[in-house]
Order: structure tokens, then sequence, then C-alpha cells
């Protein structure tokens, strides 16, 4: 198996805070992700910023985007972003829309969608997704379990390349042990550590004890 | 029946363009949208701008916030804008951490929603709904029809203040005569016209005609 990306979230509430926490890590880590809340705080310059920061890593903008697919997308694809996010809720036209204008679509599952729904997006030319547990679920007690395995399995199976967020730490990685991630996203595990660079160190030894080169 | 109120969407690349869009049809209009686009490119300058340019307008962040609810409304109350959407897919406790921290949120429908997810958004003290045609689906060729009128119906029967967005034009508004919808958002039709400040009257004159003072 391949070892999973691992990517940082920057969602940050000013571009200078988000600056100062990828300069320890940006050369770890593997993707560079413009947070939602840094973009609708700072708009495209979080975007540029990273990209001149860092001219070969993969830049995702964490966009969500719900309409207006090919708009948003040439925005982004404009200011340096590889990937881009769509809320699972965006119709099929938004995603296409989107998919056309930047290099690849990233689907964010959220609430209700159905493994039919998913047909639809792979059938669409999305081949990405991204498991979430909400923030504010996190928050509220809820937790990682075989609910959520299975349906990362199931993507996998379908033919989706899986990034999976929400509350993990490196010792929440060995769940997902044998299932064929693509991608972690970690936030505030390594932002707000005590020393970022380790954290985010101590995610890739993981990544590579589970599943190997 | 009281008279809809009349927003404005400014869906602008830029913020100067925005600006010089609204300042045609700004103190005609009711309410005052930073659209999607807009703030992803510009941020909460976005909002901040329209606020001081309109202290006494209602102004909305159109967010679409799928998570973060309590952050992302906190920086757009702050950036001065009265109302923030989230998008249906959000959680409940995504939605109530926004509602928390900004005077009102609006729930933007898209893809899958139910009957049962609306009545708990209400349950959560979420009164305003926004329903859509989207802007991909109407590049595609869907309109306005009866399955959309009554879906309508049914949010404003279950106790919600309605916004209908999507392609509207004046001589659209019509089909709603009768519906008791709180806000109609006209984008381009309005700051696309030959004159954007004849056009935003003229829909408030057809609100008028229609649902009286």
């Amino acid at each position: 198996m391949t070892k999973p990306n691992l990517q940082v979230a920057l969602d940050n509430n000013t571009l200078e805070s988000a600056l100062a926490d990828v300069k320890a890590v940006g050369d770890i880590v593997d993707i560079v992700e413009a947070g939602t809340i840094l973009i609708l705080q700072e708009g495209t310059k979080a975007v540029s910023s990273l990209r001149a920061l860092y001219p070969e890593k993969t830049i995702i903008a964490d966009t969500k985007c719900a309409d207006a697919g090919g708009t948003v997308a040439k925005n982004m694809a404009d200011a340096g972003a590889d990937w881009m996010t769509c809320i699972c809720a965006a119709t099929i036209p938004t995603m296409k829309a989107a998919n056309e204008k930047i290099d690849e679509i990233q689907v964010e599952l959220y609430g209700n969608w159905t493994k039919e729904d998913a047909q639809g997006w792979l059938d669409a030319g999305i081949t990405q997704a991204i498991y979430h547990q909400s923030r504010d679920a996190l928050l509220s007690g809820v937790s990682w379990g075989e609910k959520d395995l299975n349906k990362v399995k199931m993507l996998v199976d379908m033919g989706f390349r899986v990034s999976v967020t929400g509350g993990l730490s490196v010792d929440k990685l060995a769940l997902f042990e044998g299932v064929n991630v693509y991608t972690f996203i970690a936030g505030r595990a390594i932002t707000q550590a005590d020393d970022p660079a380790k954290a985010a160190q101590a995610f890739q030894d993981e990544l590579h004890r589970l599943w190997g080169e």
C-alpha cells in the first residue's frame, strides 16, 4: 500500500498567522491547504501566498464550493491552487464546471449523501472525496468509529482517492491501518502543537510505519 | 401580505467592481449581499466595505458555511454582516455555533435535504432558508416550476422566512404571486442591466404591484 499523504490545513483567521504556522511545517508535509476560514477572511491572497512560498507542493483551496463552480475554480486556479473542494450538496453541473477550470476537484462529504450521489460524482469525472468528522460535531462529543471506517472503505472500493479529516491525532492513524487512505488532513494537531515541526514529522513517521514507503 | 424584500447579490470577482455595481442600486434595494465569489476573492474586506457604505442596510455574508460555524460567524459579524448563510449540508452543531455569533443564519438549500432536516433547523432556532436554482443548473437548462413553488410553500408553512434566488427576472416574480416569500435575490438581472438603478426599481415596483405595501 502507498503511504498516504500528509496535508496541513491552515484554518487561521489572518494571513499573517497562517504564514507563521506554515513556515514551521510546510517543508515536512506533502500538501498545504488554504482552509475555508482563512480564504473567507483573506480571499485568494491566502492561496497565492502559499503558492509563492511552496512552488513545488500541492496547494489546495478549501472553498467548499456550492455554486458557480466554473468561476470559483478559475479564480482559485489563477491564484495558484492545484485542487479545490466542492461541498457534496453542490449539483453535478457545478462540480463539472469547476472540474473544467482547475486540475482536480475534491468532494467534501457533510450531512446527507448517498452511494448513488457518489457514483454520480465519479461518472462526472470527480475522483477525490474528503471524509469528515465535522469540527462542530467533534466539539459536541462525536468521534471516529466503525461507521466512518466503513464509509471510507466504500468510497475507496468505488474508486475514489479519499482524504480523511476531523480531530485526527497521531494515535488515531492506526484506526485506519489496512485502508487505502489517500491523504490525512491535520490542522491544529500540527499547528497548535508545542513543536509543530516535530508534530508534523511524528505524523509522517506513523504513516510510514503503518503504510510503508 | 407583506411586500418581499429585494436583495442584490454582488458576485463580483473584485471588490472594485462590486463597489461600482452597488453604487447604482444600494439605496434602492432592501438588502445587500456580499456574494460567495466575492468573499472567496477578497475576504471579509468585502463585507466591511459594504457595511461602511450602507450603515443602515441589512448586509448578508453569503459564506455558505459548512463547518467551523462559530469562527466564521464571529468573523463575519466582526466585519459588519447582519446575517450569514450556512449550506444545508452543515451539521446542526455547526448551524447552532454560527447562530450564537451573528444575528441570524440562513440555510442555503442545495442538493439533498428533507422536511425532517428543515424541522431540525427550526428546532435549532434557524428560521430563514434560501431556496435556489443553482446557477450551474440554470446554465444547463433547468428553470423554475411547480416543484419549486411547492417546496417554497412547504417551507413557508413550516414557519421559515424564505428567500428565493436563481435566474430571477422581473417577469418571473408573478410566478410566486400569493406565496409569502420573504426576499427575492437578484444578481446580474440587476447589476448587468443596461440601467441597473432602473432594473432594481422595476423589481421593487413589481413586488409592490404583486404583494402590496
